[in-house]
């Protein structure tokens, strides 16, 4: 059964280099039976906050076992720990930069190590700007191919794993406040405000001054108006009925949002 | 032989957020021997004409029994219905929208049912944002794994499904008049008149008052001038030999154009 | 073993059309077992270097006897050849206009043959726009099922494929001189000196008559700080830590650089 385990790849690459591909042709080297999913690749450079958010929102529908490889790498050649950590639903690989703490928040770790192990890279000299390829995708491969973490490196305390906060989300009687953490490709706009924090029978959200009725789908309000919903991540967000809520509203990440129990 | 069923994905999420991902996810979850292919996930957000035209010009290049997921879906949460339709061909899964009209338009319908089964849906209380993840792809993957597809839902009358004509093209001793219906990566134009309307000796095209040759090949004229072909879709396209037409042309979506022969 | 062969696809084809499904969908009507690999279909338009640089990066990493298809053809319809080359690490399938020309740079051919047998293609009537459908990628698809090279056309002298070179690089005492020959997704700057041409002690790269310092890693200069090393591909390359570069510095492919030994 280890054989058909399966291997997420996340990143900031992009696809208009061959850097994923060449993840990909790593991971096939050592065991091409593997089946690799792309979470996304387009990551904004460096944007360690929003690859912490994708990797959090997409882990939990593979099966369990899964390997997710995720490299969004800016301190890649400096000091920085490479880890590998075994979690309830599967393995995660990454760079010890806080990409993981969103996964991590959610989970159960059994056990974390730091990549002190050169047998399972690619190369014992592994060059300093493409851990990708050298370190985290063949380690990913020997992982799925039934290696015990163990053997990849030294035992680390989880508790010693980088934690990016997801930002303060502070509730009242009135309702909550919060910001924008995520836009994505429709425009959408995604806050760091959980859906279980608004009422479901009336409620409306505040951003730069505008009221945004709070509804259930894209439809109770007419084709190119504003509505607020609880989003299909769980997050309280606001999008335009057919249209593109970040460009339609000019509100944009890291925005302010407040949401009001009416 | 069930097991080794290919599932392909059309869509407009988009590939730097993690909805497709999501969707291989749930997939995977199911059945992770299925060979999953993507056909495009850059349909222009809810632009289901374009969908329905890349869906149409793809699907016939898989194997009989492939498994077509489509999912572009303004209408999501709404009261439009879901569908699973059995063809000559393989199984589409979609809204009904219109999405897999290019499609039947070609086709012979087996059998059609509307997705009321919530037995094979990622949840019995699916979100109202994103039936990719909760409704299609998982009805999708059980199809690819072998239930049949009554077990899917209610049969609905094939006649039903909600059909989105391509648009008016005329014919006449002179030619044909039709429109630009897809403008692809490379800006080359495609119209919605067949192949078959030019004759094959002498013709041209006439577009914003401009005359463009009717040739075989981008070469038949010098780089940098505009030529029109039967392209490998089957339709009547303008192209730029090495160049743009969409650009070069100032030539858009939805632009009256006229073939005619010599 | 030869089912599990793997098929990597590069091209310039872009992923908002269905072109690079369609080649799936073909190669898995001959053989479903196939594993392909995207290497990147966001060549820029009919930029044959850009191709070739891509291909020559990535084709090492995969597993002996993968065969790669890379369509980058601007000619397509006119009487350049499509070719297949059988090399020390696996197979090419590709037209012939210089985008092998990197890989085989570094490579032994065994065989060379023009794809003349119209068995091994999609149809004996191949369109005039699109031979990635209907020639490379079902040569590619029978190649890696195991069909001898030799049946898919005439054997051709290697030393006829067209050669396309890299550029100049010339090296004196005092350093090389070069030029960008690649702009990664990152804003990165590839030269075309080898690393092997600067000294690993101290050197500096001269660019718009800016002296930007040799380092290790991109860590070696604050963050937002121009730096020059030697990049994951062998090349030197000028980067900004956690910056880009291109639009940073303003410079862009084909500009002259010059490295100096300090």
């Amino acid at each position: 059964m280890l054989n058909s385990r399966i291997i997420t790849l996340l990143s900031d690459f992009g696809l208009s280099d061959v850097y994923v591909g060449v993840m990909k042709g790593v991971i096939s080297q050592i065991n091409p039976t593997l089946t690799m999913v792309d979470l996304t690749h387009q990551i904004p450079a460096q944007n360690i906050p929003a690859g912490r958010f994708c990797l959090m929102n997409a882990y939990s529908y593979f099966p369990h076992g899964t390997v997710h490889i995720a490299v969004v790498d800016p301190g890649v050649g400096s000091k920085r720990r490479s880890v590998a950590v075994e979690f309830d639903s599967g393995f995660l690989v990454a760079p010890d930069n806080g990409l993981l703490s969103g996964v991590l928040s959610q989970s159960v770790v059994k056990t974390a190590v730091e990549l002190t192990n050169p047998k399972y890279w690619r190369t014992s000299t592994p060059s300093t700007t493409f851990h990708g390829r050298d370190i985290f995708a063949p380690v990913g491969a020997h992982l799925a191919s039934g290696i015990p973490l163990e053997q990849l490196g030294k035992v680390i305390d989880p508790k010693t794993l980088i934690q990016l906060p997801i930002g303060e989300c502070s509730q009242s009687d009135r309702g909550a406040t919060g910001y924008i953490q995520y836009v994505d490709h429709f425009g959408n706009l995604i806050t760091n405000i959980p859906g279980t924090y608004v009422q479901e029978k009336a409620w409306s959200v505040l951003v730069s001054d505008v009221s945004i009725p709070g509804c259930t789908t894209y439809h109770d309000q007419p084709v190119g108006s504003a509505i607020a919903l609880i989003g299909s991540h769980g997050w309280v967000e606001i999008a335009v009925n057919c249209g593109n809520a970040q460009s339609q509203l000019q509100i944009n990440w890291g925005d302010r949002v407040e949401t009001i129990n009416n």
